[in-house]
C-alpha cells in the first residue's frame, strides 16, 4: 500500500507553487509507493496542480484557511482551525494520512501539532531539529527553536531522541551526541549545560562524548549535538548567513586582485556547489518534530521544489520506519 | 611622556617568541611614544628579547610565574600571585603601568584583572569583548565568555559599556546597539533577552535599534551586539571555524571541478587574504575586559606578532582616552 503524506500546500515564501511541483516530483518518482495529500483552499491549490497536468498519486484536501508567517502562533492555532496546517495534522491524526509536513510558520506547526496530535507520553517538550552541513557530511542538531527556556531533563530527551532519530533514520548505529558548550571539561559552560552534562554522562542509552565547542560544529566532531533552542537558532541562523556573507567577502578579494572573468566564473561555480551543499535538499528537505504523536516534518520557509520532494520522501521513510515509536521507545524509562 | 603598557610576555601558545616580537615591533614603530614593559621570568624573556638585538623603548620586568592555559582561573590566581599576569596587573594598579594586556589563560586575566583591579563603581560584572568581521567592516560583540548565566541588568550594562567603547575608541558617535535574539519582535527570545530588550528599549543614552538574529552578524546591522557570554563564546568559536571549514569545503568543491593549478592558487591567494580579515591583526588586535578599573585587553592565545604589536597601540590608545574613565561616566545613574 502507498504510504499518504499530507503537505501544507500554502506555507513557504513561494507557496503553493514550489510546494505543489515538490509534491508533483515526488508523486511522480515514487511509482505508485507514495500518495500525496495537498491541503489547502481548493480554488487556490487546484488550479496550481492542474498547470503541471495529470498527476497520479496525488489529491487535493480542501483546507479554507491560511496561517501567515507573521500570525502569533498560539492565537492561529486558535482562530484558524481550517488552516491548511491544521486539515494536514487531522488527516495525521485520522489516520488517512501517515505524516505530515509544512514549510510554514514554524510556532504555528509546532503549537497546532501539540494541540491535534498531542506529545507521546513523558515527554517533556517536542524539539525542532535540524541538519547541518560540516567538511565531512552532516550533523543533527536540536533543538534549534521550539524551546527557548529549556532545563537539563529538556535537553536529556532532545539527546534521546536525537539519538533515536540518527539511528532510526541516518542508520548510525551508536550516533555520537555531545552537548553544546563554551569548552570541554565538564565544569565549563552555564547552569544549564552544567547540570545537563551530569545527567547525559549517567544516561547509559546513550553514546554520550562530552561536551563540543562552537568550533567543532563544521567539523562534525559528533553525529547529534544538543542545546537549548534559543541558541541553536541563534546558530542556525548565522550558519545559513556563511553562504551569504562569505562568497560575498571571498569576491571582495577576488577583485582585489584583479581575478580574470574566467577564474570568478570557476570560483563561482565552486562556490555555488558549496552553497548546495548548504541546501536542505541534500539532507532530507527539513527536519523532524521530535516529540509528538506522529510524524511531523518542517521546512525552511524558503524551501525549494527539491527540498520538498526530498521530504516528503523523508516523512514516508520516517512513517514506514515508525519513527515515532521508536522515539517512544528511547523515551521509555 | 611616552604610554607605557604593561605586557604578559608569557601568555598565548607561541610565548615568549611571538609577544616579545610584537612588542618589539610597537616598540620600533611608535618612535618613542611607548614604553613597553615585557612581564616574565627574566630568565626565559630576557635572551629572546636580546635575540632582537638593541630596542629602545622596552624593558622586562620580571615575574617569576607562569599561570598555563589549563590551570584553573580562580586557583591559579590565589596561588601564582608572582605570575606574569599578576605583575602587569600590579604595574598598572601602581600607575607604573597605564596598561595591561594578555593573551593567556583568559579566565585567569579576568578573575585576577578583577583581584588586582577592582570592578568600576556599580558595575555587576565585566565583560569581556571582541570584534567579528563582517562584509562592511567588523561588529563589536559583548559579552564573549566572562559571564555564564546573565541577568538582565548585566545585559543592559554591557550595552552602556560596548556603547561607551565603540563611541570612544572606534569613533561611532551613535553606535547602533542591537540584542542577540531569534527574531526582531520584542517578544521574540528567552526569557533573559524579552526582560533585556525592556530594560534597553527604555535606556535614553543608548540607540537601541532592537533584536538581530544570528544570520544579521556577518552582515553588521549594528555596530555592537551584546549578549550573554554563553552565546557569545559559542558563536564567537563557531565564527572562527568559518575560516578553517569553508576553505576545506570550497577546496573540495574546487577538486571536483578539476580546476587547474593556478585556478587553486587564485583562490587560495583569495581565501588567505579572507582569512587576514578575519585575523584579530586588523581590528585592534585584541578586545578589551570591560567594567574593571584599568585597561585590560585580552589576546587570542593563538595570536600572531602583528596582533600583539596592534594590541599595545590599541591598549595604549584606550590610556591616551582614558577608555575606563569614559565607561565610568557611561554607567553613571
Amino acid at each position: 500500500m502507498a504510504i499518504r503524506v499530507a503537505v501544507d500546500a500554502m506555507g513557504g515564501d513561494q507557496a503553493p507553487t514550489v510546494i505543489v511541483e515538490g509534491a508533483v516530483r515526488a508523486a511522480q518518482s515514487s511509482k505508485g509507493r507514495l500518495q500525496v495529500q495537498l491541503c489547502g483552499p481548493e480554488t487556490v491549490v487546484q488550479p496550481v496542480l492542474e498547470s503541471f497536468g495529470a498527476v497520479s498519486g496525488i489529491e487535493v484536501v480542501h483546507a479554507p484557511e491560511v496561517i501567515g508567517m507573521g500570525d502569533s502562533p498560539v492565537a492561529a492555532v486558535r482562530t484558524k482551525p481550517n488552516s491548511s496546517i491544521h486539515v494536514g495534522l487531522r488527516r495525521h491524526k485520522e489516520s488517512r494520512a501517515d505524516a505530515f509536513l509544512s514549510a510554514g510558520n514554524t510556532g504555528a506547526i509546532a503549537a497546532a501539532s501539540l494541540f491535534v496530535l498531542g506529545r507521546l507520553p513523558g515527554v517533556f517538550r517536542p524539539s525542532i531539529t535540524t541538519f547541518y552541513p560540516t567538511t565531512k557530511g552532516a550533523c543533527t542538531i536540536l533543538d534549534v527553536g521550539s524551546n527557548m527556556d529549556s532545563r537539563p531533563e529538556h535537553l536529556q530527551q532532545f539527546a534521546k531522541m536525537g539519538s533515536a532519530y540518527a539511528r532510526i533514520m541516518m542508520d548510525i548505529a551508536h550516533p555520537r551526541i555531545a552537548l553544546l558548550s563554551v569548552g570541554e571539561e565538564q565544569a565549563k559552560g552555564n547552569e544549564l549545560v552544567r547540570s545537563t552534562h551530569e545527567l547525559l554522562l549517567n544516561d547509559i542509552d546513550l553514546n554520550f562524548i562530552g561536551n563540543v565547542e562552537g568550533r567543532d560544529i563544521l567539523h562534525q566532531k559528533a553525529d547529534v549535538i544538543v542545546c537549548d533552542g534559543f541558541i541553536g537558532n541563534v546558530i542556525l541562523k548565522f550558519g545559513e548567513s556563511i553562504m551569504t556573507a562569505v562568497p560575498e567577502m571571498i569576491q571582495q578579494e577576488m577583485d582585489q586582485l584583479k581575478a580574470k572573468p574566467s577564474e570568478v566564473a570557476l570560483l563561482k561555480k565552486a562556490l555555488s556547489r558549496l552553497a548546495r551543499r548548504f541546501d536542505p535538499e541534500n539532507y532530507g528537505g527539513g527536519g523532524p518534530l521530535l516529540g509528538v504523536e506522529g510524524e511531523v516534518f518542517i521546512l525552511h520557509g524558503s524551501t525549494t521544489a527539491g527540498a520538498v520532494e526530498e521530504c516528503i520522501k523523508t516523512a514516508a521513510q520516517a512513517a514506514k520506519a515508525n519513527l515515532t515509536n521508536a522515539i517512544q521507545k528511547a523515551l521509555a524509562p
